[in-house]
């Protein structure tokens, strides 16, 4: 039995992430199988025809299409859409994976990383399950095997996050101004607030009373449920940087029990979803043009940390990954993938006790 | 009484910021004197002829000038040019101050920060004084302050580190590389050791068996030095972006006594040296290309460290200086500048005695 798939915001960075992801992972073991693929997004892109396994699927205008025969939504088109959508969906028979942060933190919604916390997705009273901000997933499928074995008690986290992240229009401002003042030409921002090419800035969402931005706030409330630990204490800065395609982060870490690099190493060569890329003698280490076009989070610079505490553990990694890949698209995919295996072991499971 | 000065290396990147940084301050309180300045480099570099304040200076090869008649050298022309002819100009009675890293770390060669320690370089027993690394530079100039107001513990650091810093040769692969990207043609790194354009990667000095690069070990062991507190514990971790000018830090402190971010706010707006820039409202924080071509370290982000533990006093901040100016530069030249201050109260003294 087969999913029939939709995806919402199929014309966005994400929504191409999507197609390229499912082409990708089609025949691999657990991947989903695809009964059919309804792409969606506004009316202003209806029409427009995309190529999945080379067939071309036109886009449906999402207010006037029928939700129903939907097994699993995916939806990447802004908090505002998966507020008013993804309710509809649902009620039409969907489960929705959702990529806005319009649902991550509400307690009746699982928010999900699959090498983590696949089972928490079982429990959806609300038929949404969220996918967590790209900067938060990055950061976690590196850490959370650290955790498992030490503890992790605090994270340091500095962000070098690519323009990509702001959407296709910021994407193109970066070549744009970048050529022109290659050409000496004078420039001034239109899409981001500040000039991008060879500058960088702090992440431009809204900053809090407590000076911290919307992407710091995420990151360290994201985690703490994404860990089921409300007092791992996480502390981030993200930075904007001139960089096309997936973001770096440096950490630094305290850990309730001694852990060496050594361990950490060995652990992290074995986690899923991580590639430990740590050579000093080449000084190579994880870059984001590395990193791009591959689901991996390349971790690297595993060292002890000098700022820790005497008698304190502490650690301190560098990491690379795809926002757009495990960072967004390929982490929902992996979520589907866990729903239609439960679907399957429900409908097995029903038909023995027929 | 004015000064005899010299340069060495004045045909690179800081030696141009020197005649910049020299020019600026004429006729300031407190700048120095310049009777004669000479320019010195190596023999490819000589005869070119350099403008400063409208005349046209003719570069000596190092190797054949007469070293007698200089009474400060300021140095950057790179370790090895530093280790063998700082003595020479120091026997020929000039006060060398070197921007290299050859004498920093000598316990005989006071290194000097003037905000910090301007005192400190009157005690020259080699008669030759340290410029610190740029990232030192740059780091301790904000933190002093609050390390005086409330005991700094702790420092983590993650760098986000200019091309200029890597030199000319380094900057014009930026471009070239940054161009060939964006018309699409397919790039190899000849200078620096990865891909620059729209990419990042971990500082390229070599990397020690505790898993810190020099320039991270650098700014542990500096930062010590200079404050004169072998305890602080201090981490760092250095990358390099594709950024023209001006280094950028997002930096984790932990205070013994406590320190809220007004307070924080308060003192570096008194601090020399430094500006806060730092409006939440505006989303305006520091950024390379406004921290560019001027001489203080911008300062934004002031917040408390969510990561700090239960009853720490933790405090985060980003920074952004110049690394050619203040890093370099404006500070050697700030350390000259006492030297001439020095000299004329000893004269001064010298002849009320008498």
């Amino acid at each position: 039995m087969g999913i029939r798939l939709a995806i919402i915001g199929a014309t966005g960075a994400v929504g191409a992430a999507f197609l390229e992801v499912l082409e990708e992972r089609t025949g691999r073991a657990g991947a989903l199988e695809i009964d059919s693929l309804r792409l969606l997004a506004s009316g202003r892109s209806a029409g427009k025809r995309l190529s999945f396994r080379g067939e071309k699927i036109a886009v449906e205008d999402l207010a006037k299409a029928d939700l129903a025969g939907i097994d699993i939504a995916l939806f990447s088109a802004g908090g505002a859409i998966s507020r008013s959508w993804a309710p509809r969906f649902v009620a039409a028979g969907a489960v929705v994976v959702d990529n806005s942060s319009a649902f991550r933190m509400d307690p009746e919604v699982p928010l999900v990383v699959p090498e983590i916390n696949a089972a928490a997705a079982s429990d959806r009273p609300k038929g949404v399950i969220a996918n967590p901000n790209c900067s938060t997933i990055i950061l976690l499928v590196p850490l959370f095997p650290l955790h498992r074995e030490a503890r992790v008690l605090s994270a340091r986290v500095a962000t070098y996050q690519a323009v990509s992240g702001a959407g296709a229009r910021a994407l193109e401002e970066l070549e744009s101004q970048t050529r022109d003042l290659l050409e000496g030409r004078a420039v001034s921002p239109q899409i981001l607030p500040h000039r991008i090419g060879f500058n960088l800035f702090s992440h431009n969402s809204a900053v809090g009373a407590d000076g911290y931005n919307e992407e710091e706030t995420k990151m360290r409330k994201e985690s703490a449920k994404i860990l089921s630990d409300e007092s791992i204490r996480i502390s981030a800065t993200c930075v904007r940087v001139p960089v096309h395609r997936a973001h770096c982060e440096a950490i630094s870490i305290e850990t309730e029990r001694a852990l060496s690099p050594e361990r950490a190493r060995e652990i992290l060569a074995a986690a899923p979803g991580v590639k430990v890329v740590d050579d000093p003698a080449k000084n190579h280490f994880p870059m984001p043009y590395e990193a791009s076009g591959q689901d991996l989070v390349l971790v690297g610079r595993i060292r002890r940390d000098t700022a820790a505490a005497p008698g304190a553990h502490g650690l301190s990694l560098f990491v690379s990954g795809d926002q757009l890949r495990k960072g967004a698209a390929t982490n929902a995919v992996q979520i589907a993938e866990f729903v239609a295996r439960e679907r399957r072991a429900t409908t097995t499971a029903g038909a023995g006790a027929r």
